[in-house]
């Protein structure tokens, strides 16, 4: 029998990765990722709102995993680039299926949110 | 012109949106949901480790998006019932096939990060 893990159960370590890939920040950098290899300097810019910590944190937790590949290139000044290995590539793409689809269904999701704001109002 | 979201961008509501989505209960409770009608309590069983606050607040979050839709129904004693709109639906299988694509490949990503850990040991 092989292996496969159970992301509803929360002591199995498919579930830890599944908190680090759709975590606040995780799913943004995989999704990013995908656009190419970026500098530590470069993700923080592009995904607007995360702190140095977190993202070094996420960036971290994504290496372990084997997602993200994390490559120190020895020049003055060094720098380090970030990119997805292929199995990463094969979450972000999964992952990037979601942001798109959100994006483009926006116009209904906000149609929604103000139903639901204006039932709220006329049962105060 | 369209309107579309660009999660990246902190202030667009698309992000808000994909914040619930991938949030840390928001994407097991969407992949739960794609089964079928669920309970509150069942589904607080269903998504091990989750608090009734947590998942409280991770409900109300997806009903005002119009992912997820809330039936009271008045018996005695009440009870309530939660299921996937149609955009809900959309979404939930995107997240699906994250979790699947996690689970399938769980001795994968185990591998990595014994390799990881390994790397770090030697270093020490």
């Amino acid at each position: 029998m092989a292996l496969t893990g159970d992301v509803y159960d929360h002591n199995c370590p498919s579930r830890v990765i599944a908190d680090h890939v759709t975590g606040r920040w995780g799913s943004l950098v995989l999704g990013k990722l995908l656009e190419g290899t970026l500098r530590f300097s470069a993700l923080r810019r592009e995904v607007r709102g995360v702190s140095e910590k977190m993202l070094a944190q996420t960036l971290q937790a994504l290496e372990r995993d084997g997602l993200v590949r994390r490559v120190v290139h020895p020049v003055i000044p060094p720098h380090v680039d970030y990119s997805l290995t292929e199995p990463g590539r094969q979450i972000a793409l999964r992952i990037k299926g979601m942001f798109e689809w959100i994006e483009q269904n926006l116009p209904t999701l906000l149609a929604a949110q103000r139903e639901y704001d204006d039932r709220r109002m006329a049962n105060v």
